[in-house]
């Protein structure tokens, strides 16, 4: 069962429910855009179906709807940013923006942040470079779900990375992906369907490989990306580490089992050594290294490479970073966004509080 | 079989041989110190194995001994250097220093590489970075081997990426890892051995999955981290097209098909869009973000704190990345570097050639 919305209808509660938290108009806005581009792009999971969860997070009194969100460090080309525990959502493209104007002037930009929240999906904030022909990075550290190569401990998050390159006529190339072998995400969705994980996603509370799809509820662990050493797991967990690293060392965020946690009933960690969730964010002009109409048209020709290249049998075409997500974007733009019916009570269920109607 | 030689008498007979193709002293001494890193941090497939490969590259006038390296294209935080066909060996540190150079004055430099050669291994030149308190990042463009996931075609090379990052008491973070499952090293060791490449390393020529490791020889394909879409092959994709694009379209280097080949016998690729291999550097001042100090002791924290984590059954320790190649380092510094046969055989023939004893 599920049912459909329209992005502005989904738009306006999302902002709405923003606005009753306390969020100023302009952050309000702000949130609901970074929450709304992933259901247009079919990231259900970093959609409105979170919205619930950022409330709870604001009645633990975790996040603060009011921040007042500032560069504590800066050099020409880098910046430390205080989310002052704003919404993740807010705190991200601020930084990001901060990047871009370092950029403007000094050819790159580079932003690291500490005391955030969980900042939606990676890929809404590189993006934002896309518009003034930079190349934009965004990453994240999480709660840790991760135990690394050899571990039976959990200490990194998905640590996700996006990186989004400006083409000419071809639609711009923008990879986001979790430094693990799978999202969480698609290992609920293999819960909700009472099917097995594939070997290499998951491990159990001591370390044995799993198929069990419910197994970090039983306290095992996600694997990183490549699965076991064999399949190059010590390259997915240098991954996460280098992307924990950047985000929260680097600025004074906590880092690897320390991350807050999403739910606000799990307890925060105990001795953190930094403040709340961390951020890292990056952009570079294309001019800083070579005339953009020269880049683009080899991006289009490297595009163009990829996407007609011979397929094995039984698949379409090869897929360029970005393509199913964009495509889900002009369809859901037209057609609406479809949500679960648990989704949707989970949101009715925030409406009445605030009195807000869906 | 195999013979021990000590770091220095390697080191002098590969500056001797760089001598004798023309290079001048400072340049000789840079080649040998960037090969001989490989072999004293274990990564013999990229060490002295690989001599005779680039005097071969040199024979076939593909490698300029005296090159004019230099800057292209520049803005205060970026740069674009053009490595007139010299040794990559010689102009990766050339192009690091200048990311270096400028990190110093606006806090990053970040330089892209044109016209340029196989530059040994990633880790060397991110590591210069270390000296300065400063985070190096390095990647490397490489002729293709490896099919994009659905693709039966080779379009990436095993690019690499390496990030070096600063410590405190403890030792520094190295992470150096080609972006597919295995290295194609690792596969000639299978093949040496006679035996069967694990599931997600290889594919056929029509794309079907392999086990043989003599896949490539018949018009197979190396697969990129993740092995298939089911394990996140395309994730592994996305970070080898990240490093090619970086490297090359941002160089204006050749990119996807087009990277020349390391095998001097291997004819160059038709319709070359750009000049020669292309590489990345990064060089970000850990001063830029917050206080070296206050950074150092979270780092040390974090190593600490990943080092001593509960391990799974039958394992040691969890492997800080850049942690084996520094004991390689420590242990083929005190007693020597073991060379096959075969590679010695190789290295006395290239020495004959120029009246250089070994």
């Amino acid at each position: 069962m599920s049912k459909n919305f329209s992005y502005s209808t989904l738009h306006s509660f999302a902002k709405n429910i923003f606005l009753k938290i306390g969020c100023n108009k302009k952050d309000a806005t702000i949130a609901a855009n970074s929450l709304l581009i992933a259901d247009l792009r079919g990231v259900d999971s970093h959609g409105v179906a979170r919205l619930s969860g950022y409330v709870r997070l604001w009645e633990a009194k975790r996040i603060n709807a009011t921040p007042h969100i500032k560069i504590i460090h800066e050099t020409p080309s880098t910046g430390v940013v205080d989310g002052d525990a704003g919404l993740g959502l807010v705190v991200a493209p601020f930084a990001m923006q901060v990047a871009i104007d370092k950029a403007k002037k000094v050819g790159t930009g580079w932003v690291s942040v500490q005391n955030s929240n969980h900042f939606g999906i990676a890929g809404s904030h590189a993006m934002m470079a896309l518009q003034h022909d930079m190349i934009g990075i965004a990453m994240t550290n999480a709660s840790a779900l991760v135990a690394p190569t050899f571990s039976m401990e959990r200490l990194l998050g998905t640590n996700p990375i996006a990186v989004a390159i400006p083409s000419g006529n071809k639609q711009p190339f923008v990879a986001d992906f979790a430094t693990t072998t799978a999202a969480n995400g698609k290992l609920e969705m293999l819960q909700r369907e009472n099917k097995k994980a594939p070997n290499g996603w998951v491990q159990t509370k001591t370390g044995e490989p799993s198929t069990d799809a419910n197994e970090l509820k039983k306290g095992g662990a996600l694997l990183p990306l490549g699965g076991d050493k064999e399949h190059g797991s010590h390259k997915g967990y240098a991954l996460g580490s280098i992307v924990d690293i950047f985000s929260a060392v680097l600025s004074g965020a906590n880092y690897g089992p320390w991350v807050p946690p999403f739910p606000a009933y799990v307890p925060m960690p105990q001795n953190m050594p930094g403040k709340g969730i961390g951020h890292f964010f990056g952009a570079m002009c294309i001019d800083a290294f070579r005339p953009k109409e020269e880049f683009k048209l080899n991006m289009d020709h490297w595009i163009k490479t990829f996407s007609f290249s011979k397929t094995i049998a039984g698949k379409n075409k090869v897929i360029i970073p970005g393509e199913p997500e964009r495509e889900f974007e002009t369809e859901r733009m037209k057609n609406g966004i479809l949500l679960l019916e648990s989704v949707v009570e989970d949101l009715k269920n925030v409406g009445k509080k605030f009195g807000v109607g869906l």
